[in-house]
Formats: structure tokens, sequence, C-alpha cells
């Protein structure tokens, strides 16, 4: 407790003292300035996501776009000349979609063809699919109360829309995805033998939006799929008018052996602590059947982007800052922990992470993990911050990719981006680069290299 | 100076008591939340801007899509049985493009098509069109500085870009729109025989963006027309390796006699002060190769659905509320005019004004234009509209269309939403539905509906 409270006294008129003398606040306040300017008119990040998405693709973990995304992203930061340029080697899952999915609405005679995608992680159907009756639930409570008898045999369709009434669709997104992530294994406990789930978007269009799921420990392990939030509307209003409505789907996914891949990590070395380290990051992986434009191209060439700007405006680091392109957040997030591995093994104390992880939108703030003293500390910053609409310094989540390094005592920041229309996009084939607006990429880019200079110059503590 | 004192004496106390007391600011809290849940779950302004976009499209004043947009907006108020629609009558100008522009870059014997777009109020080229040499200037003093020696007898091609570095690209805009609305009469001066302006966008594209020129009294009238930025650079690269290259335009516009046209006004009778009005509203016409999407379809639906939200959370109004469809913003302003003439006419005390006529982003703020008194009035509010992103309430810009009500007193509020965007469709044949997010315009209109809400209650002295 002694120790605590020496740091606490220690911390506090540094923090005030250092960080906010009237003269660093303007040397700070011209110098942030000069980083979005850069960003605005000189910014890369654009032409990079252009071609990760446009002329790689898809990137899923084993993937060859995935390969592909790991020597381009290498290939850009050596080509940007950064003072070391490495790939960390990982072994990530494998998992492969297999042919395009089918799935049918049979009413009857009626058949109506409905868009699915199979969840990551998903087995597949028994060759020839499943054809079976539907049972709709809207929560893993009114699915048990439903119990074996009315479940067994069944498809079970989780049917609970994301709360669009959430001004922070992130809010929504928490409230709905555990049909996505547990459905299957809720609907195998009770003998379903197949579960489709609503797509995770207030939006009501075409598209499945994939993403992971996780069969639990001992449960029955059964097929699920995601279906467009249009078909999920019309399946609900079919299965009202006609109980014995019956879904055929069939999908072809597998599991194969992990594979090796890689983190890409290229770094502007300390001048004065070559041993601390700052890291900003993406996750380099997505979803097979979309171009991961905003999920998480965006936060790959923005992370690339802001160690661009600093270099480009001759900004000496007193630390180590590094790059890194995460692999394997959507489906094991195999990166992430072996980047913490590595840097507990080998020593690299970290100060702070950064992640861009919620899509290329308009940068509103950060969300901080870390002591009271140090949110306390970077929301003194706000001010800096405000003046090019980065409003929200404050308490948050910092991001999947880096949350591994947090019992390293890493302070973890993540970029917090308008969060509108980001599941509009999320894991679907609409999540295009044409979806991405430049200057919002660019502005992106600029708030984590201004973070990322004040942490560089003030610390955390 | 007695009176001004005894005002802010009152009016101080008045504002803090009045407006929150802690059950009001917990009142008002419960029901700002109501509006935005309304918006965001049955919002319908998302559905009357498909309509207006893809069923109507371009309104330019006087033309046939024009009159269909008042007709559709008078419709749609009557279904949502507001107290009273009515249409005013304005008379506004009417020029029209005529056959699609044309333009060549002649380099020797290359020629490459570019494209252009005439702009609005420009005469026509002569018939065959006009082939001439070019100057690129970046300023009217370069222009000035060039004389009329340089010019007579030339194209003269503006192309300062407007400034990418900005972060609020209205400011971008303001910045570089004077080549376009004088750009034309500048160069007449020195005896230039065409214009061409650069597109106002920071963005690279093929897209030509018009908008209104105004040609100065006594100048040479001359003909102008916007070109795409990406046109602009070629033609810009093309001169510097040959500074004879010439451009060849031809258009056909014409501005013909003023027609009647109408604003379309529903209102809210109010219950107390049935003779005091707050007007919401965004202007109906649009440019004539565009949807009109973000300018300003988007305006006038999310103003008809600040009244519906209010309708449907049976909120009974002090004053009476009025949703104004405003026509011809974009060349006279006529309806803006129309309108305040009218108030005045009737002794209409029109409290406040808000306009929407920055697109149908993420709302952030709105700009006010009134005494300090009831700026600083407004702006304690700021806590109540922070909770849904609603971070700057401060002194801006009202709107064009409200602007002429300025002079009887009424406080006029801009909603100021996320501007990043704006200037990638602005005037543009990609201003189209499908750049609209429902998310975005639903969270507009429920910011407005709870401003409309606030000065409603509490007034803004």
């Amino acid at each position: 407790m002694k120790k605590l409270l020496t740091l606490l006294f220690l911390s506090v008129p540094a923090l005030t003292g250092t960080a906010f003398a009237q003269s660093d606040y303007q040397a700070d306040s011209v110098f942030i300035r000069k980083i979005f300017s850069n960003a605005l008119s000189e910014g890369k990040s654009y032409e990079w996501l252009r071609y990760l998405t446009q002329q790689i693709g898809g990137r899923l973990s084993g993937s060859e776009g995935a390969a592909k995304a790991v020597t381009y992203t290498k290939s850009v930061m050596e080509a940007e000349h950064f003072d070391q340029v490495t790939l960390q080697n990982v072994m990530v899952p494998h998992w492969v979609r297999g042919a395009k999915e089918k799935a049918r609405i049979v009413n009857g005679k009626q058949k109506i063809e409905v868009p699915i995608a199979a969840l990551g992680g998903s087995i597949a159907t028994p060759k020839g699919g499943i054809t079976a009756n539907v049972i709709e639930v809207k929560s893993f409570q009114q699915l048990r109360e439903l119990g074996a008898d009315k479940v067994k045999g069944k498809i079970v369709f989780f049917n609970r829309p994301m709360d669009a009434t959430k001004i922070n669709t992130f809010e929504a997104y928490a409230g709905a995805v555990e049909q996505r992530g547990s459905g299957a294994s809720e609907a195998g406990k009770l003998g379903a033998v197949g579960a489709i789930v609503r797509s995770m978007t207030t939006r009501l269009d075409d598209f499945p939006h994939t993403g992971s799921l996780r069969y639990a420990s001992g449960a029955p392990i059964i097929p699920a799929a995601a279906i467009s939030t249009n078909a999920a509307e019309l399946l609900s209003k079919t299965l009202k008018a006609n109980p014995e409505t019956q879904l055929y789907f069939e999908q072809n996914c597998e599991t194969l052996p992990d594979v090796p891949s890689h983190n890409v990590i290229g770094e502007l070395k300390g001048q004065r602590n070559p041993a601390l380290y700052i890291v900003v990051g993406g996750h380099l992986d997505s979803w097979d059947f979309a171009q991961g434009a905003h999920d998480d191209g965006s936060g790959c060439v923005q992370s690339i982007e802001a160690l661009r700007i600093l270099k480009a405006l001759n900004y000496t680091p007193n630390n180590t800052i590094r790059a890194v392109m995460f692999m394997n957040e959507e489906n094991g997030v195999k990166g992430g922990i072996a980047y913490a591995d590595s840097a507990k093994a080998k020593k690299e104390t970290h100060i702070a992470a950064i992640e861009s992880d919620r899509g290329g939108f308009t940068p509103l703030g950060f969300g901080i993990v870390g002591t009271s003293a140090q949110k306390a500390g970077i929301m003194r910053w706000r001010k800096l911050f405000s003046a090019f609409g980065i409003h929200e310094l404050g308490p948050g989540g910092g991001g999947v990719d880096i949350g591994p390094l947090a019992p390293q005592g890493t302070v973890l920041l993540g970029l917090v981006p308008d969060s509108q229309r980001y599941f509009d996009y999320h894991h679907a084939a609409n999540d295009k680069f044409e979806a991405v607006s430049k200057r919002e990429l660019d502005l992106g880019a600029a708030a984590m290299a201004a973070m990322i200079y004040m942490i560089d110059k003030y610390g955390v503590e």
C-alpha cells in the first residue's frame, strides 16, 4: 500500500506538471495538428486498404488470402523503411467453408431460397443437408422452458434482433451475440439437429453475417448458420402462418488441422528506452467471403499509417513503437496470445497497446483499460483531442488482440469510432473497400498517432 | 442598457431555475430517451427518403421532380395526421441543363473525354461548343496578376482544391467555393471565353459536382462548368507537359422564366401559445442529376419525422410546431425568403427555427445563431444531449432557408452532423439513397425532435 501511495503521489504532479504546463500544451497541440494534417493530405492508408481488400480480399486464418496479407503488410512496412519488420510465428485454426451453403424455407409445396452462411467453427450438415421443423425462440430461457420435448429433432431458430434503440451499436451487439456464440450448443443440449441464427445487424437486408460459434464442452455438436435479417423476418412470418413450416439447409464447412501463420510486426526504435514498447495494431485476418474492409483491414492500415506519420514528421520516439498486424482475431485470437506470450518471455515491457477494430469510421474517442490513475492521466488530454472531434476519452474496452497484454500491466486503449454503421457491414459480404471513407480512415490513423505521441512523451503513470 | 441588464438578470435565474431543477433534468432525460428510442425502432424517415430519392429523384426548382416532391411530402404529412398541411406559393427560378454536357482535353492529336457539369445558372456555350487554350489558376489574385493579356480568349481553369487538412469539411468548402460562385465573372472580366472549376470535394473521383454560380452585375457573362477532380488533375498535368493544351466543352443549359412552386408546411398546433411557432425544416429541391439524398432529402424527411415522433409520444406542444419543406435553396432561396416574408406579414412570432441541411450523417451538435443569452441558455442543455453523442452545442451557422427569419429575432439552429463524407456526395450524381445510413438518419431526426421539445418546454430566453 505504501508503495502504491508513493506512486500516486509521484505520478499526480508528474501528470499535471509535465503534461500540462502551458508551453507543452501548445507544443503538443501544434504537433498533433501536424499529425492530422499529414494524415489528411499525405495519408497512404486508403491505398493500402484498397490493395488489401480488392487485390487480396478475404483473409481467414490459414487461407491463401491470410498468407498474402502477411507478405503484403510486411512489404508495406519495409517500403516505409521502418527500423525493423519481422514475422512472428503463430499456429492458427484452419476452418474452411467449402461449397456455398444452401437453404430453403419449405412451406407445404412452396420453397423459398434464403441466404445463409455457416458460422465459423461450425460442422457441416450431413450430405444432402438437414430438413426439419423449425422452432423460433428469442432467448435461451425461452428455449429451456420449451424443453427437449419440443426441441428434439428440430432446427432452433434464434431470432432475437439486436436492440436498435441502443445509441452505441456495440451494446446492441453484446445483447444479442450469445445466440451466435452459444446458440448451437444450447439447442444441441435439447436434441436440436441444427441452429439458425438471425444475423447480427440492425439493418433489414439480404446479407448473412457470419461469425464464430463456440461448442460447449460436452454438448452435442450440431451445425449452425446465420440467416439474413430479411430472411429471418420471412421465416418468422411463415412460421406464424404455418407452424409446420420446415427449413432445409446444407453446408460443407470443415475444421482442418492447425497451420502455421504469422503476426507481422514493424517498429520504430526508441531512442531513450528501446526496451519499452508502445504497440498499435489491428487484426489481419477477416472472414472468408468478405473483403474485411472495416473488419479489420482498416485497423491494420491505420496502425501502419500511425507509424508512417510519426516518421514523416521526424518524430524521435523515446520508446520503441510497434505496428502489429495480429493474425486470427476472428476465430481463436492466437496471434494476440502469441504476441503477449512472446513479450513476456522476452521481458519486453509494454507501456501501452492501442487497437483499432471497430471499423474505419470517424474517430470519436478512446476506451481505456488501466488503473484509475492511468485513466485519469489520459483523460486529462481530452482538450488536446477534442479539437479534432475526439471527445470520448474514458473507461472502455481495449481490443481483443491486445487483451492478452493486460496481465503484464499494459494500459490498453481501443479506438472508438462512430459505431452507427459498423454492424451494417460486420462479417458480411458488403464489408468492402467502397464502404470505407478515406477521410474517416485517415482521421482514425491520426487519432492513434496522436495518442502514441502523447504516451511516448509523457508515459501513462 | 438598463433594460438589457434587467433582461439578463431575469433570464439567468429563469434558465437555471426552470430548465435545470434536478427533477426536470430527469424528466427531460427520460423523454429525450423516448424520442431516440422511437426514432430508432419505429422511424419512418428512411422509407420516405427511399421514395423521395428513388421514385422521384432530382428535384431542381421548376422541374417535374420538384412538383412531385411537393405532392409527395404533403401526402406524407397528411397521412401522419398533422393538424394542418398547407402549400405556400413561391415563384422560383427555372434553370434547365438541357442535353448532357461534353468536354474533351485536346492535347495535340490526343483527345480525352472528361466529365463536366454546367454550373447552375450558367449560360450555354455557343452551338458546337467552345474550344480554347486553357489557363490554370489557384486564386483570383493569381488570375488578376496574369491580367487580360494572358486571359483573353482563353478558358480559365480554377483548380484550387478544398483544403483536406481542415477537420470540418465545411471550412474547406468555404475556402474554395468562391471559385464556383464567382469564378466565371472574375474570368469574364478579363476576357475569358469560359470557366472550368475543379469540383468541390476532397475526394479524387469522376463525378462533376455542380452548384450555383452568380454572375456579377456588369461583368461579361461566360459559360462555366465543374470538372471532376480526377479530370482536373489530368488537365493540370497535361497543361504542365504542354501549355498549348486546349479544352473543348459544350453545354446546353438555359434559364427559363420563373415558375410557380411551393413550400410545404405541416404543423402540430400549440395548445398554450398557438400563435408562437417553432419551425424545423430542410429543402425539398435538389440538383437535377442527383437523387438529392443527403442534400437535402435527408433534412426534409428528418423534419417530418421529428413531428411524427413528438406526436407518436403524445407530446402536447405549447407552441405551434411546423415542419417546412423549403423550395429552391439551391439556386435562389426563394422558399426561405417567402416563408419569412409570410411570417412577418401574418405576424407569426417564430421563437426558433431548426434546419438540417448538412447531410443525413451521425448528429454531433447544433450551431446556434442568436443572442449571447440565447446561446448560453441552449448550451446549458449540453449534458442532456451528450448522452446521445451530441456534444457540440455552440455558436455556428443556422441554415440557408431559415436565415431570412433572423431579422425577426428568431433563434436559428443548424443540425451539425459528422461532416467527413458530405462533400463526397454534395451536388454529385452519387448523392443517392444508398449513401444514407438509416441509423444516422434516424438519430438526426431524433436530435431535432429533442431540441424542439426543449425549446417548446423552456423557450429560448
